[in-house]
């Protein structure tokens, strides 16, 4: 343990209109990176306003959570975008929120796919490189978060961008790495205490076992830096944050902002 | 003539996905600011792309072309959004363009609202205040385009903010300064020498004839800035931005874009 | 009391994707008459679908909520849509829910006017006309729910419509028969068995006590219905519908469904 | 040649807003079917109500064109909409054409699906169920246009509907009875003759020759029905459709509304 930089990542803002959130402050108060809905699924600009200023006020550092435009569908369903065009919708969201993060005083610090567009990037190279190519126009120094190995992990470092390796606290792995479904009995770790020795295997060994039991890879080991994912709906998240985070920190690992010192 | 600076611009970039925009590079060229809708009521992200690189290329200033959020209604309907909401629904599309001017190649240099929008905050404080507070949040260098003597007007100079006195090249004005409805058979002026002849006036004068002949300020004597503008719908609007453009000239006049050399 | 037929209505249907509804089986339990959320406020083609099948399951009557076209504002802003478009809205969504009325067993049983809509229609012409004339081209017969004597009042009954006079149990009245603003410290009636002594009230003489204790009617003499309307989110909702409805039974009056037996 | 009953339907409605459709009655002329965009891709209330009584005063038979929900797409792209949010996608598409068709005096006649959603319900078995259930749950006696031997050709004749074999006359056919794709250069059928001459022939033989000169079965042998399309975007889609017409005429086949004399 020690050198890797860890930050805990989740998804937030996520409302729209008079479907409000609900009080995201418990939350917010455990992360050190707030995954902020941008409009497409989620998010209207009243909400980026104050989820923006709510992450300020908290020294959470502030990430675009990008997604296929699809209210509706809050952004869960495939959608075939052709590349360019999904380059152009993840530069329209990162903007949008930059000018919400800007007037907070703060800026945009990574870029995280939201539901559908996450899983699909994970394989589809045209997605893939949609996100990545969108990043390197706007600022090729922006982390991306991802699952390690995945075609966009491998996209994002062919172009010269630094994904950060993505992990879930709240979610049990298949022997190939990937998340079990939401569907099978055992795919969510609702155990704080659980979920909290499983983050520190993690941080400290880059690995973590799989529901049958296997060392599965998470994190390369020249990874200088995890991000921890918790779902903001996951039974009992702020539990499961607050116990992960305590927990790391009792091993020696501060859990800091993405992007660092420059939220301090 | 001479102090003043003068710029021309015109709306632009007003399709949304197949409903495309015809070909907007003959306008382009002879305006000096394009007002690019920001997806509110025009405009997706493709388009907006396209637009800002259309502009670069020609060295016309990117103005956010900021609206209600009313693609059915295009913008042209007013909608009583509180002013709070409409001040995060500004600063959401300005924040939207500027991603695609940064990777163009330039900026935002300016704010223009669009339709309804525009009308209403001529007269309606809480929406004037809106636009002027969200720019104030962004940048309050940046120019907010409206007319004269407007509440909008007051409320941009009482807050700091450089209003630029905008000119219509192809309407017809009231006794008060005010624009001829559109109904009326006389509303527009379509006759390019006719139209550049008014130009040419309002410039060297700030005021301009209305429909019964009287003289109408529609420039401050201490205006730095004059904002001429043409509508893209207008017929002949091309011909009609050229030969104002080429008087103006003759006149001694250099058109420039707004925000000035920093585009050159 | 007694030849007045009384319906209870109430708002339901109002979620938007992910963003359901909560369980509104227990309010739906107490009503007779349902106005469903068609689609341009709230309410999605599956909510749509199920909110039906609520009210069939219970014998109450599916009512169409139009609104303005306006999911992010939930409809409660006034847009100023002309009235050509309007009706064209309204058509829309009432033939939108006629779909899921019919495959659910039922039919529409009624129209009522959603937010802004409602209180524009209560004192503006243009919109009035619209609803009407939207009612009149599909079927002069369906009866809208609308306050005595607002303009929408007058206009559905010169048009030869059914107007039923709507009174509100969990709301005060001002003096000119309006609703107390709910800024106003005053505005709700949250105490059910005062709730439900003013309904039978107004039922029995169709008339409120304003907040400075003057009588004033809310239904006219000669009215066969009444349409008694509860918020879903005035605190206590199911209670106040619950305690009205018994104590109207208690007074020998019956609530039934609008549209009356053909939902038995 | 004689049995077979022929329609000829077109795209059609398909604007939103300000976005308008060109003139379309020249090609509303000729066709007797009209697939109207329902609003989910295209078209607005106003688009919806002035189509629809533009078929009616032509006795064109109203169909509804439903698609995915997906305007800024226009339809074209691919969403994986579970099955039993596409049943009530269609439903509400249906029933908010239903009202315009019938104040028109009218009613909806077919149901195509558009662009993406037409396409995936060929091969798709969850799409192509929803299609068919949607249409059993309103009126299983409504006809629904596909190509022949699909995966939704076979899932409606399954479930007891009325699938209408749909032949192209502008578009070129593969080996496997496809079409031929767009990015293509023998895609298109332009030429008016040669699409009125294939035409003819895939009346009286059920037949098409294919781009390698084979013959394909376009239309089964017991087809009481087929349904000819015409793209609305086809060069000289008009001219296409009319010399299809006086030939298919001048061979003795009158082309009928879908729905027959019911619109007479």
């Amino acid at each position: 343990m020690g050198s890797r930089t860890v930050s805990i990542n989740t998804d937030i803002g996520e409302g729209f209109g008079v479907w409000g959130v609900g009080d995201e402050a418990p939350l917010m108060d455990q992360v050190t990176a707030a995954n902020i809905a941008c409009g497409f699924h989620a998010g209207d600009p009243d909400i980026l306003r104050r989820t923006c200023e709510m992450a300020v006020a908290r020294g959470v550092s502030v990430g675009a959570q990008v997604s296929y435009r699809d209210l509706v569908g809050f952004g869960r369903r495939f959608i075939d975008v052709p590349t360019p065009t999904l380059v152009n919708d993840i530069l329209y969201q990162i903007g949008a929120l930059q000018a919400f993060a800007r007037i907070a005083g703060t800026f945009v610090s990574y870029v995280k796919a939201h539901g559908a567009l996450y899983n699909t990037a994970a394989r589809h190279q045209g997605q893939a490189s949609a996100i990545v190519e969108a990043i390197g126009l706007l600022d090729a120094g922006l982390p991306v978060l991802c699952q390690y190995d995945t075609v966009l992990w491998k996209t994002a470092l062919d172009a010269g961008l630094t994904p950060h390796a993505e992990v879930f606290i709240d979610r049990s792995y298949t022997d190939d790495g990937l998340l079990v479904p939401r569907s099978h009995p055992d795919a969510l770790i609702v155990d704080p205490s659980e979920a909290a020795t499983r983050a520190v295997h993690m941080v400290e060994t880059g690995s973590v076992h799989s529901v049958t039991a296997r060392s599965v890879t998470v994190v390369p080991d020249d990874a200088a830096t995890i991000a921890m994912c918790i779902h903001s709906d996951t039974p009992g998240a702020v539990d499961i944050a607050r116990q992960t985070r305590s927990m790391l920190e009792q091993n020696g690992q501060t859990l800091v902002p993405i992007g660092g010192g420059r939220h301090g």
